[in-house]
């Protein structure tokens, strides 16, 4: 099944039945995740892979209580760096040096250009705005590798984030939720949505030719 | 090669050869960037698709001069949603009764659910970096739509977005430029960023499990 055909064939199931993702399954899901690019290879954000159906339990009451939360086989919740700075770009920096081979002063230019826009931002809101597009980027790469693996994958980004960050104790960390991903398998006897028609903007109004 | 076989493969090329993409791999690649989820399905973007050598080399003075935007073979230009509106919601919850063959009033809880999240945006800017992240969705499927098509795309950030809005009228057509993708093949020859090791969090650093 190619990506034209596996996108065609998610869609994002709000009722799932608790049926588990085999561990490679997710693992190479996870793995396209993290391999995703983002601005200047910084991947700025973590993702917190949740199994635990206590804990489902408590933050599906945080998200309109979306069975997909505790049915679903693994939650991640995309979390972006909140505050950004030097100590960040100096532990990629030196990642990077490690993982080329290179001395710490090659890599000074590269280093005061990500220093130059991680401090650029008009307000740490803005900043904020930035860390988490790269996390979208992470969770497209994600979805697409998931339906390639005929998992669904439920995107939400209808949940109380104030309260995620709570009870995950993310800002201690340093993060902020942003956006969810269930995984797991559609329960089409009680999904709605399953068998639907699928709805896009047809080509001719969503690409401009130029 | 499967979806991360892929990721490994590409990586973001500064230079490119200039060669075209067959047309039905860009086609693919495209439907793949149609195909992606968005909150609502709303889809808050235009993607502008341009190979127009007069106009890439214009684009180029605006993003510091980066060799791949006039060396690809197709420039996407990710375009989000300024100011969406009641008008925006009607029209998708039209092109859905009629995709689905559902009546208008079938619809109607979902077209206040939409309008709820739509007009509840603390500023317009706020709302713009929600449509953006949507965007953001559809570049990561893409991207990786064109790694499993072994198609070189390169993201871009760095332009100067207002002045490219400009040279393109978007914001008379009610769209704000968010990012770029070129599509390409890679010059390994003059790429110095060509063959080297990818570099990326370890597993241990990006995930949390619980």
């Amino acid at each position: 099944m190619n990506i034209v055909e596996a996108l065609n064939w998610r869609y994002a199931a709000k009722r799932m039945n608790g049926r588990k993702v085999p561990h490679e399954k997710v693992e190479r899901i996870l793995e396209a995740a993290r391999l995703a690019p983002s601005s200047y290879g910084l991947q700025t954000y973590s993702i917190l892979v949740i199994e635990d159906p206590a804990l489902r339990e408590k933050i599906r009451v945080l998200a309109y209580d979306q069975p997909q939360i505790t049915e679903s086989s693994h939650l991640l919740v995309f979390a972006a760096w909140e505050n950004i700075n030097e100590t960040h770009v100096d532990d990629f920096i030196r990642m990077t040096a490690a993982a080329r081979g290179l001395k710490l002063t090659e890599l000074e230019g590269y280093r005061q250009a990500i220093n130059g826009t991680v401090n650029g931002f008009a307000s740490s809101d803005e900043q904020l705005h930035w860390a988490a597009r790269q996390a979208y980027i992470s969770l497209g790469t994600a979805l697409t590798a998931a339906a390639t693996e005929q998992v669904d994958a439920s995107p939400m980004e209808g949940f109380d984030a104030a309260g995620l960050d709570d009870l995950l104790s993310l800002r201690e960390q340093g993060l902020r939720s942003v956006v969810l991903l269930a995984l797991g398998y559609r329960d089409t006897g009680s999904d709605r949505q399953a068998g639907m028609t699928k709805v896009r903007w047809p080509r001719e109004r969503m690409f401009i030719h130029l």
